[in-house]
């Protein structure tokens, strides 16, 4: 997730996008506009700046917002890190926002310092969180050939034109015809001039670039087959999508902690095995102080799932490392981290019957596990109080902490009991829900 | 949510409804046609059938699938109640298979009685769920007059025509142009005309019915601008967009039910408030037997959302009851109801330090409830167990059974902590996650 040193471009050409963040937002229907609405927790316009941002050869990413937004943007950068970006005021339509994106690379009006004018210029939305590094690649390489280049995806819908009556005039041969999307790419002399030509009636009733520098330069875009993730968020149905997609995307990779004695071992054996026919699991099963340069890889390589799997004498402590590394990585800076703390009651291991309290010292808390008499467990207010309370300080974090307690009386029952947490973990990991931190679960 | 009894149709004709369901899902990426893949644990197609039945004046829905999918469709039709319902074989194209359900009307080739042949007939998709009646029945209003109709939506993408070098050709004023959407609706003798008259071409390669009538039929269809949700699924996202919408749904209304002595009178009182801010609320506070016809009408009111607020003594013998007049309403048939045991446990109200246990016959089995002698309530595992046990017999009757427990020690926090079960209780009905029924949350 981190940035990448300066990378060549495709086609060794200097390369920085412009995008127009302008919109009300008016179809889907809110009081926010589409671009600052949060998916998990996280505003749509920041997916987007990160989809660019990432990209090692684009040096600057030029966000136009409307001049009431400024504020707002400024603080999502600062917030999530966002480097690369400078903010632009918009104008009062969509042509008129990216001109002034355009212009902090050809005059002084609307950045202190003027940025270096690249050679290639790719004009992306605000609203299309999913754009994979493939696709810009491909639009710029056209771009540098063609002038200008753009994605396309074949339409969903047969197109018609409408008589002034309200009734079909025709319909249009479906495949002839595609949907014109983003990203699209220019040579930046050619998009410019197209905008210093372009009439007022252009600026305020036009929305295709493409249009532009094919009426103004004569110059005819290449188009780019696009993938289906390029989408716009048009709708309330799209805001459900984009984060459904993307804790699909986080549910990708678990890692499973093991820290246990022998005796207890069979469930971080059979548990990532149980995991496996549903998420690539990552096990580890040594202490954490021993191996932290695996853990390290295993987190800047992406995680965003931990499950701890405890027995009595660890808990929070093991946690609160992982926290604390987490929190150093940045990871949970973008998306919140799912982290699962296991512990497992086997009595037939260990216990016999009786009462017994086991107490372990975590900072000044006290946690009690009771056995009760009738040879059952019980789960004392006290822990439910303090995981609760450990939840709520990492959620500040973006960092979402659930119980899981595994319950096994009988060894034949282990297996299915294991194969339940697996399911309780893959529902707490796809849902990322945050009103559930601090629960314990029984498996 | 019964049907209703035949009512009038707009304009006083006879109406039937046609619904391609052929199709085999390749843009969705999966083996399932998208028709087939569930939502809510119920395929897509039941819900389109369903927005055309519960139409009153719609007579017939012919499902036309392809002949591989016949027993599919046979079993969604008898498993969700529907009725109305004809199912029959597709053809190998869209036009083929809408050709095939409108000749049940006609010939006697694919039915082994001929339905009765209705003036105009709706075709809809089977991947559009969200239909309304206002909708149709301006569609079908404007086919009596004007011969045939369909509805439109704006373009959301710019539409282009590529060259035949794969560059820009030309891209279409967006404002003169429209998506075509369904549902379309016909005079049933200009349609069945128009398929009769039309080309192996038209049949194998065109999609557009309105262009097939104002081809043969010199009818130009009358648009009738669309409401958003009128969108087809067509690829995963759309199938995320569909669930989050259904759960939406289900998610506006919720009957809090409670049952408790005067000490504890507080929870059921405040907790309606709390929940008032975010959802709509129908509070019972008798008990259930003597309240039968009230909350009766609530569930058949179609309220999918069920908080059931016990003291110690009754729990789920109350829930039972409940899950009984649920299962004879057919409530759960179509969507999954979730049904909330909130027990509360305020030791300041009418509990002394010490040891207790409280044992309660259910059916067959007992529950314990400890309160430890330092003063904090445990959970046995023997009452998680039973809750569990409960709530896989209920997911069978697609009854979603979660519990809940609040517990506080300090009258002065219990606003506080009612506000947190009322959070809860919205994060459960909004999630509606199948996975977490039978665990016992904690406010």
């Amino acid at each position: 997730m981190e940035l990448g040193s300066p990378g060549a471009a495709p086609g060794g050409v200097s390369v920085s996008a412009v995008l127009p963040a302008g919109g009300s937002g008016e179809r889907l229907g809110g009081a926010t506009p589409k671009q600052f609405c949060a998916v998990q927790g996280r505003p749509l316009v920041s997916y987007a700046v990160r989809a660019m941002e990432r990209i090692s050869w684009i040096s600057d990413v030029i966000v136009v917002v409307s001049p009431e937004n400024t504020e707002t943007m400024k603080t999502i950068i600062e917030k999530y890190g966002h480097k690369k970006v400078t903010v632009v005021k918009g104008g009062i339509t969509r042509h008129r926002s990216i001109f002034n994106g355009l212009k902090v690379f050809a005059e002084n009006e609307f950045s202190s310092h003027l940025l270096q004018k690249p050679e290639v210029v790719i004009i992306h939305d605000a609203v299309r969180p999913f754009v994979e590094e493939d696709i810009v690649a491909k639009v710029v390489m056209a771009a540098k050939e063609h002038g200008a280049a753009g994605a396309i995806r074949p339409l969903v819908s047969t197109v018609i034109a409408s008589a002034a009556d309200g009734c079909l005039d025709h319909s249009l041969e479906r495949a002839r015809y595609r949907a014109s999307e983003m990203p699209q790419a220019f040579l930046f002399d050619t998009i410019y001039e197209a905008y210093q030509q372009c009439t007022d009636y252009d600026l305020d009733y036009g929305t295709e670039c493409l249009h532009l520098v094919l009426k103004y330069c004569k110059t005819n875009a290449k188009l780019v087959e696009g993938t289906a993730d390029l989408w716009k968020v048009t709708y309330k149905r799209d805001l459900y999508a984009a984060d459904s997609i993307i804790k699909d995307n986080l549910s990708q990779q678990v890692c499973v902690i093991t820290n246990v004695k022998e005796t207890l071992a069979q469930v971080g054996f059979l548990l990532p095995e149980s995991l496996k026919s549903q998420i690539k699991v990552e096990a580890i099963s040594q202490s954490l102080s021993k191996n932290d340069s695996h853990l390290q890889n295993i987190i800047s390589g992406q995680c965003y799932n931990f499950v701890c799997v405890n027995d009595k004498r660890c808990a929070i402590q093991e946690i609160q490392e992982l926290v604390d590394m987490l929190e150093k990585s940045n990871i949970p800076l973008l998306y919140p981290v799912v982290l699962i703390s296991l512990k497992h009651q086997l009595d037939y291991c260990i216990w016999t019957k009786g009462k017994i309290n086991i107490t372990e010292e975590i900072g000044s808390t006290e946690v009690h596990l009771d056995i009760s008499e009738n040879n059952s467990f019980s789960i004392g207010m006290e822990d439910l109080t303090m995981i609760k309370k450990f939840a709520r300080e990492t959620k500040k974090k973006n960092i979402l902490v659930y119980g899981l307690l595994i319950q096994c009386k009988d060894p034949l029952l282990l297996q299915e009991t294991v194969n339940s947490a697996a399911a309780l973990i893959m529902a707490l990991i796809k849902d990322r829900n945050p009103e559930l931190i601090g629960q314990l679960l029984v498996a």
